[in-house]
């Protein structure tokens, strides 16, 4: 797990996600995607679990950095092929980190 | 997947935990947890997955209703023995909600 240095105020995007049954090329597109965000600027960090459903929250600096990566025409073709095939549902959930507590400290 | 109807704004906890290899009634006292979250007021929902890290993100109507959560004397009891004895580090993040997505809509 990244340590962060950072501190509050920062954004998360929180998206939470299940797959459909047809999730040709999603590995592949999501690790390029994982690669493709650790360049953008703004980007403070990533984390991904997947069990029933998948959360991933990734951070950033301000929300004109989350909407830079959201216009990225690679991330864009992604998405296409994310609402049209890989996705059953998801939501995304866009937030003001206010406070953050680590531990060990 | 829940599906929520609520709007924003309201908050989120988002916990980022690794485990020790000390997880003895760690499972049990999971489950616990979530069944008495469920009853808090302001509770308003719950996803978690687990791989290499766990991510629980639990949302609340403010940011009230998460203190009284983090209070609440059963859960002090649980945080005590994460801090303790599950959990070889976590991270707590604290974030408002502004904006949510979902699909389909």
């Amino acid at each position: 797990m990244n340590r962060r240095s950072f501190q509050p105020p920062y954004y998360a995007v929180i998206f939470i996600s299940q797959l459909s049954d047809k999730t040709d090329g999603y590995a592949e597109m999501a690790q390029q995607m994982i690669e493709l965000a650790h360049t953008m600027p703004g980007f403070l960090g990533f984390e991904s679990a997947r069990e029933q459903v998948g959360i991933t929250v990734s951070f950033w600096r301000d929300e004109a950095s989350i909407e830079h990566w959201r216009k990225q025409s690679q991330h864009r073709q992604a998405q296409k092929l994310g609402r049209e095939q890989w996705y059953k549902n998801f939501q995304i959930h866009i937030a003001r980190v206010e406070r953050v507590k680590t531990h060990p400290e």
